[in-house]
């Protein structure tokens, strides 16, 4: 049997449905959220990616802020732009692309940006907020996919969860989550002795290691939940000399065969970033006023 | 064949040796490290737990300031006195005992020490830092386990741990030390299906659960280390009337005869708890002035 396809943009889509419905709600209460997006330097990636979140804030009725910085631009001129969003009462949410360009350092910006603006969840007080269980503002990517999550499987009481990778930004939340929702959690990494055997445990398993289909069919438990956090770009010879296609941390192939439910890559946890990106603006928007934010 | 007994009382005892020999050479380099103590109330456990800190803080050849406050103190005088004591240069370390009497809130309490002076590691940003691996304060009773983990199995790489209980004070914090050292890490908790089964998947197993006792004999795997946070005062009618006993989370005399190397109660965790708060005030100290912090 094939597994249940978790479609990522359609969801995203209807979340962006969701958020434009809280904004003009909060609109109609007087406040009118606004996000500031900080772009240092000119990397296309990094221009097409602000380009659809300030498309994406605009349609979801929040304003959006966009601060263009050449890519030469000292630091001290970075965390002082930052220190001013910091004190603009219109600014609810403070996003720094990255990568900075080489010669910056990006670790004291994200430090300098109030907590309670860092939508992108970046900062150690967010990440210690998530930690003790406190009301704060959680990485995209992770909040997302416990998103996709719960969109197949409600309750995760008792499920066992395996979480492949460790980084700050995706893998360690995302057992955050989960363990807060209850389920038994298991943090694996490049060191773990008996990767397959301890995928198999999972009822909920999620990739987040950024290395093309490393997660095989045989890794996988009959009937459990995939979440594929990769995108990989690899060679694609068959579509053309040069070409290449978009591949997740896990074999979609062999896995769809064996999973109940799993997210493609692209069009899994991909279109769900920048929604939750405007859903934590929104989260933003509420605590600062001392609101109780929308749930989604 | 029969454990290890893991010696938390000679660990600590040595540790506190090291400590002293730290603290000296600080001192000669024009550094006195302070420790503040807080206790509002009388409560009779806190006074002894707040008198035995105050002892062994002069003993490694610190400044102990003991701060005591009435039980019907404000919360507002109590947040000023913390508030003090963060800006008093001579102060390294802020530690507020818990639990404060009826009335008093801990959490703004706790939020209002500053995160480098946090020797408990309870602030939110030390557990944002340790959730990011960035260099922090880290909870005392974690740390003297990880201690004594590594006494007796210093590579950690690989090696699967379960962590049973997810307490921010102990159980999250310590799985994110074993994550720190390369180990599979699973958090199993009140919610998990086949308590059992999962622990008999660890090499190292934590016991932070508060329930004399409930981990069994045939829970572990043969061979593992077993670390037991637990402290829980159990009825002892064969000591006599109304006699009581301290027995941890783990079923002491059957788990020894499984286990490679055990911690008993009393005298395992526990002694470790104060000898960490100090070397967590010499870290607090160094951290403070740019130094680079002794490793114990």
């Amino acid at each position: 049997m094939s597994a249940t396809i978790i479609d990522g943009k359609s969801f995203a889509e209807g979340l962006r449905g969701r958020i434009a419905t809280a904004v003009e709600a909060m609109k109609a209460n007087g406040v009118h959220p606004g996000l500031a997006v900080v772009l240092v330097g000119n990397d296309p990636a990094s221009e097409v990616y602000v380009g659809s979140k300030a498309r994406q804030t605009v349609e979801v009725g929040m304003r959006s802020f966009e601060h263009r910085l050449p890519a030469d631009v000292s630091q001290q001129e970075l965390e002082a732009l930052v220190a001013r969003l910091n004190a603009d009462p219109e600014v609810d949410g403070i996003l720094v692309q990255l990568p900075l360009p080489a010669g910056l350092d990006a670790e004291p910006v994200i430090a300098a940006i109030h907590p309670d603006k860092d939508v992108d969840g970046l900062t150690h007080a967010n990440a210690g907020r998530l930690a003790n269980g406190a009301v704060g503002l959680v990485p995209c990517t992770p909040l997302g996919s416990m998103m996709l999550i719960r969109s197949v499987l409600p309750d995760l009481s008792g499920k066992e969860a395996v979480v492949v990778g460790r980084s700050n930004l995706v893998g360690k939340p995302i057992a955050q989550l989960l363990l807060a929702a209850n389920a038994t959690v298991t943090v694996a990494h490049s060191r773990t002795r008996d990767l397959p055997e301890v995928c198999r445990r999972a009822d909920v398993l999620v990739a987040a290691v950024g290395r093309p289909e490393m997660i095989r069919g045989d890794y996988i438990k009959p009937g459990a939940v995939v979440i594929d956090v990769g995108i990989n770009r690899i060679p694609a010879p068959e579509r053309g000399e040069g070409k290449t296609r978009l591949v997740g941390d896990v074999a979609f192939q062999e896995a769809k065969e064996i999973a109940g439910a799993i997210t493609p890559v692209p069009g899994g946890v991909g279109p769900m970033t920048i929604a939750c990106l405007l859903a934590n603006t929104l989260t933003a928007a509420s605590l600062r006023r001392g609101l109780t934010p929308p749930t989604f």
